[in-house]
């Protein structure tokens, strides 16, 4: 469990040539920072008088944005089994037309997980850029550049997943399936796109 | 020292209220792992024949980018200790005038340094971004949405370190350094989001 490593080990073993850690887990990272800081400036709001009003709501956000970032820290370590597994399909033996079928067969199997794995992590990151979205609007006046870090923060979640996705669907042959996750992909994207805009001209009135 | 301690661990303070490691770290962290991942796919074109011609190039490429990856790493522990010294003179008394004086005096000392911790994540995230560039030119085509990753992570870097140089220099008397600082911000932003774009373009054209 990568979780439990270091900074400094994870950050070495990324930057090595070996397939695992990659661009996948960065994103996921990404995504765990994100609802850290959403957590954070909503924690700073709680038991605030002057924020007494949302108090129900706020709490209501740590919950949501606690899951998000547990969900997020298991997505670290999904990305890399599902990425590490896909790759072992690649070094399977292809000399007999047999060998070459089922090496194929388990590859475009593979795909899939590989491309649900950050799918689901430009997913979450709508759902936290939501979370971003309220705090931005109801959250503690004095610390909401650290909101604005954090809907950064998401895009970057949903943006890096963005690019292992695809890379992913591209080669996969089922047409339909490849269509069915980009356009989920690209809903996701657009979701936080406008969010993440929304978070940036709340700050702004609220400063 | 936080690059010693696990992800869980730095992911669990970053959630909590207190007052470090907040948004500043996660931008440090977001460059550092740009760094890495730019580090592997140049070692990935490492003693390829296809990419030959390059080798001295990516070597040296290598060099940087473990350059810049060290140096994301002390920043994300500067930045926790620029803004917990930061934090404590606003802690500071303020009962006689001379102790307003002193305490506004400590504050704007500490409000520059605050300010150019995060002002270096966004300048040696243009550094960066000139790395993903000639590595989307010239690295292995078949981990180019890794380069892609790591100039969404510059980009996270640039754009999260931002808020919190502006956060600081908002509340900076000395106007002129205020404008100074700010103006190297707007250049290191201008550099990473024309970069990325053209490492986009470049990936869209190799692919």
């Amino acid at each position: 469990m990568y979780l439990n490593k270091s900074l400094q080990e994870y950050l070495g073993d990324l930057a090595s040539d070996r397939p695992t850690p990659g661009g996948g887990s960065t994103a996921a990272l990404s995504g765990a920072m994100g609802a850290a800081l959403t957590c954070m400036v909503a924690r700073l709001t709680l038991g605030k008088a002057d924020y007494a009003q949302v108090q129900p709501e706020i709490e209501s956000i740590i919950e949501r944005a606690e899951w998000l970032r547990t969900r997020f820290q298991q997505l670290i370590q999904a990305d890399i089994e599902a990425y590490g597994q896909l790759s072992a399909c690649f070094k399977l033996p292809r000399a007999t037309s047999e060998e070459k079928t089922a090496r194929t067969k388990a590859i475009q199997e593979r795909l899939v997980e590989a491309a649900l794995v950050p799918l689901e992590m430009a997913e979450r990151a709508a759902e936290l850029i939501w979370c971003c979205q309220r705090v931005a609007e109801i959250g503690n006046k004095n610390v909401l550049s650290d909101i604005g870090v954090a809907a950064t923060l998401a895009l970057a979640a949903g943006s890096g997943a963005s690019w292992m996705v695809k890379t992913n669907i591209q080669i996969l042959k089922d047409q339909a399936r490849a269509n069915e996750l980009n356009a989920r992909l690209q809903t996701a994207l657009e979701t936080i796109s406008a969010g993440r805009q929304q978070v940036i001209d709340k700050i702004g009135e609220r400063s």
